[in-house]
């Protein structure tokens, strides 16, 4: 152990050659491979020491886009072409993530989970919602202020929506890190962020559509809610009659490469499609993976497309730990505001209790762990909560301390859940006994995990 | 094979609808995720057709480039932020393609085909120069009007420059996909393409500086030349002590991805560190492959790495094929000029006898295809004639006469290329016997690739 972190030392001066890299004008190739392995490497290194300190790997990444951002090292910039840049190789990999989750979920019992999943996504939008907005009103805590024209009430609304969200790249990350994806808790968790998305597009755009003036109509909200339900159910019932007949005819192919690059180009196709359909990319891609699943090319597509993933999913993670602000932590740093993290506590509390309160409103057939495991696996707003505090700042609603002590809300949900679930996760495990299962087909998941 | 190609029809569909993507601001998600996948598809698409009508998959990648580019389908756009994001996923894309044949190399018989690709180097770098300059020079072709202040005798120099280079990716894959990779006369011609590289850099280096009135010193030149053989010795000496332990060191890492995301990462990494020597990027990428070919994750690392390249490899030859403007073959095109097309032909011929010359400086021990096959190898242009014939063009020594006969010559000869090597190489297999070896391994390298 003491030998292997030694050896770690030269690879960790790597950054510092990095950072003096040219910038120059446009995107030079140099500079992108270097920031591109900076956060690859980086992401390796810090995933490994996570692991070998008992946690998942994707804290390890999120930690090492903490210390690439521009609040520490400045190697992974902010904005500018190089940021753009980074962000849709970023896409690439949550949509590969959520494609690899698709190919490992099986389809029926995703429908008998459906309603327990649609039960803890409701009641984990409103519980935060409610327990935040009504924070906001009795409180009206007096940190900065926000522009001319938009109410107390506003701002509840808004800071209400920042706490629904669930990231469930980062739970799903984490589940599988653990080997735990297999298990009813993940399956619950995984169909709930799924249905969570949808949700969080509908009141995103409520909250938009506030924030702009305009007064929605029911018939808008249910517009919303129906595209995004629709594409899911269509893309995955269409693609169950065309994808076995069109996989058949790719296998027969013989150029090299042909059924992967198939494969990934199906998942990316879908995700661009939910996108135009109005709803979220991941979601096309999750479809995308759910259809190919019921291919009979299934294994060889999963055993190719894996090392595609390992290298654009770290891009993913790192950039979102990239994306915090350190300094607003720091005492004695230009940005450090004790109200700020005062606020920003509260809401970190109101965000857990939201979400876990979720887990116990489903599986009381189940043993007391589950009711845990879920509502934590729910408490990650990860970056669909970043997008919602962004919009809220550039909108105006938001002052910049609101936004920072939404900022770490965001972060601390983000940064808490993966030891929380490992924890809990390990207790399950230590059990001297597994608690009689009251459902056969839940503990068989379990078991095949624990073996897997 | 008609069932086969019917079924195509309805995927050929795909670009209209693509082409009818929302642009937007910046970079939408959904349209560069639908370029992406066009791309893909279509590269594999026409490489399947290619290789169903007898020519190697690459043809069929270019020629889905042409379609795609912003001459015919304009899927693919010439310039902006869409255009910048493409070149860089294809610089990745002919890093990870130099990076496997850098693995798959052997860097003994590298080391006793040296002066046999050195010799055919400098002999198809001087070659087609000394022709094109001479052809200039005597003919004077009246077509377009250069810039002011610049005699005919630079323009001569620029055009004799452009015939030098040699794309080594091109017939790399091309030989890759007629299972010849592994022949002497593929070393001799990557070997050859490595050395070209160096010199194109050299020649680049000083017709630039003479672009630019700078009177060039000896000095400069022997600079520019030493760096690049200097980075190239020097990273694989220093590569292959610190390689070794480095990759032993990865393999007890149990972080999902860590080999191959090191892997990549390596190459990666010398292709930057070669680029920021001053020299070029696949020079660096091809000495870490060189380098891994030696490690005892070898193995395992090829796996890896082959999916990773499949996605990204089709980038880099699609987008070569994009950059074809089509209308200047068109007779009544707004572009089509027969004076451009008869200078464009006339170049041809001087490459590729300039190129077929230089396969006959070496190999008098072995049987006469052995030259035919290595002199066509050089032949294509590729990115690096695009290359200079751009810089000619802003710098205002090209007129976009001269650089349009340049760009036909650059597309020619990239083109005739793939086909004319397939039909050597058959030609080869085809005969009775072999013709009896004077060299043992040379023979053996042959038949280890037939039975491949």
């Amino acid at each position: 152990m003491k030998r292997w972190s030694k050896r770690l030392i030269p690879l960790m001066a790597l950054p510092i050659f990095l950072a003096a890299a040219p910038a120059g004008e446009g995107i030079g190739i140099e500079h992108f491979f270097l920031v591109l392995i900076s956060m690859l490497v980086f992401g390796k290194i810090f995933g490994e020491v996570a692991e070998r300190i008992g946690q998942p790997a994707v804290l390890g990444e999120l930690v090492a886009g903490v210390v690439l951002g521009s609040s520490v090292l400045g190697i992974i910039p902010a904005d500018g072409s190089m940021h753009e840049m980074i962000k849709l190789l970023a896409e690439i990999g949550v949509a590969l993530l959520l494609f690899e989750i698709g190919l490992e979920t099986d389809l029926k019992e995703m429908f008998r989970v459906g309603p327990s999943a649609s039960l803890v996504a409701v009641v984990g939008v409103a519980a935060p919602f409610l327990l935040g907005f009504a924070y906001w009103i009795a409180v009206k805590p007096a940190i900065g202020v926000h522009a001319e024209g938009i109410s107390d009430t506003m701002v509840a609304i808004f800071v209400g929506a920042t706490l629904t969200a669930t990231s469930v790249g980062i739970t799903a990350r984490v589940l599988t890190d653990l080997k735990r994806i297999h298990t009813p808790e993940a399956r619950v968790v995984i169909g709930a962020a799924v249905v969570d998305d949808v949700l969080g597009l509908v009141i995103l755009a409520i909250v938009s559509g506030l924030a702009a003036g305009t007064a929605l109509t029911i018939f808008g909200i249910a517009k919303t809610f129906a595209v995004a339900v629709g594409f899911l159910v269509a893309a995955v019932i269409i693609g169950n009659i065309i994808a076995p007949k069109l996989f058949g005819f790719i296998d027969r192919m013989r150029v090299r490469g042909v059924l992967l690059v198939s494969a990934v180009s199906f998942a990316l196709l879908i995700a661009a499609l939910a996108g135009l359909a109005g709803s979220a990319l991941i979601i096309g891609s999750f479809a995308a993976g759910l259809v190919l699943s019921s291919t009979n090319q299934f294994d060889l597509i999963v055993e190719k497309v894996e090392p595609v993933a390992d290298i654009f999913t770290p891009i993913f993670f790192v950039s979102i730990g990239a994306g915090v602000d350190v300094s607003l932590f720091i005492p004695g740093s230009e940005s450090f505001n004790p109200s700020v993290l005062l606020v920003g506590g509260i809401l970190v509390v109101i965000a857990v209790i939201g979400k876990v309160v979720s887990g116990f409103s489903v599986g009381w057939g189940k043993n007391k762990l589950n009711h845990l495991a879920i509502g934590v696996g729910m408490v990650p707003r990860g970056e669909v909560g970043l997008i919602f505090a962004e919009i809220g700042r550039t909108r105006g609603i938001l002052s910049s301390e609101v936004f920072s002590a939404i900022l770490i809300m965001v972060m601390m949900t983000t940064f808490i859940a993966p030891p929380l679930l490992k924890a809990i996760f390990k207790r399950a495990g230590e059990a001297p006994e597994p608690a009689p299962a009251l459902e056969p087909a839940a503990a068989g998941g379990m078991e095949a995990a624990n073996t897997r």
